[in-house]
């Protein structure tokens, strides 16, 4: 695709439809960080790496994601109007692959009362779509290993854990 | 991390001293092209993703590249001037893990003639480093299961391969 990735208008406010009811997909505001930072914490993974009682670092965070048109950071409302699933797209250009743009998926994360329900699938199948339109090629994720749920979730959807996603911590300076 | 990856002047360009000699590293340019599309061609699953002689798409995709502050395509030198090495960082703002920036690496090749001389590990060290002057605090990337010595390059470098990487082609529109 010619045109940047980044240019075209976004699919925006949305109602994802599923079997347990309407959910309001918006771009998240730094109002919602205390409820994202709240579905980051109720993980087994991110209850160790993430403090909600510390918010500054994750609004200086917000910041860089909402100022950077390659990223895109949604989030997911119940029907009851909480804050219920986020993640975040990074549209990345790139040479291989016949210069394809990509798209990487971070973050994701469903409120544990609203899993099983279809909203992840649906998350899902929205930015797979919104990829789509937007000239991408590829769609991609890395899975902690230990998520033996998420790896069936992103199977049925037509992932394929056809990679190793290697990481490396750094000190930041 | 406060201020924005993004923002901080890069360290390039730079020279690599490997046990093979001096690599000039620094920023890709369009006249670049050519050579990367070759080293991205060289390779057993680039042959099949890339075509050398339809360089349009690629110069879009560089347009793309080089006009996105969160991306920063790289290219290493031989002592004799010919581009032997090429990657891509993106710098990824986020949420999780307390806010933290991460670098995403792509496309990371070196010439067939130029391996086993240390000019791979030395341009990955030199992502790393540049990761964490820039505030980051995670280096990921993912590699194919079938590239056997890239695995075991990442994990002599430090990378742990404790995700899984899953794709998803999608179709352009």
């Amino acid at each position: 695709m010619v045109s940047p990735a980044t240019l075209v208008p976004m699919s925006l406010p949305t109602t994802l439809t599923v079997p347990s009811g309407d959910f309001a997909l918006r771009r998240a505001t730094e109002a919602d960080l205390p409820a994202i930072i709240g579905l980051l914490t109720d993980d087994p993974l991110g209850a160790a790496r993430d403090d909600p009682s510390r918010l500054a670092p994750y609004r200086a965070a917000f910041t860089a994601i909402d100022a950077d048109r390659s990223q895109l950071l949604v989030v997911a409302f119940s029907p009851a109007q909480a804050l219920v699933g986020v993640f975040q797209l990074t549209f990345i250009p790139g040479l291989s692959r016949g210069g394809a743009t990509r798209v990487q998926i971070e973050s994701v994360r469903v409120h544990t009362d609203q899993r099983g329900g279809g909203l992840g699938a649906a998350m899902m199948r929205w930015a797979v779509a919104e990829a789509s339109a937007r000239g991408c090629a590829l769609v991609q994720l890395t899975s902690d290993r230990s998520r033996a749920d998420a790896h069936r979730f992103y199977r049925r959807l037509g992932f394929v854990d056809s990679h190793l996603g290697y990481k490396l911590a750094v000190t930041p300076r």
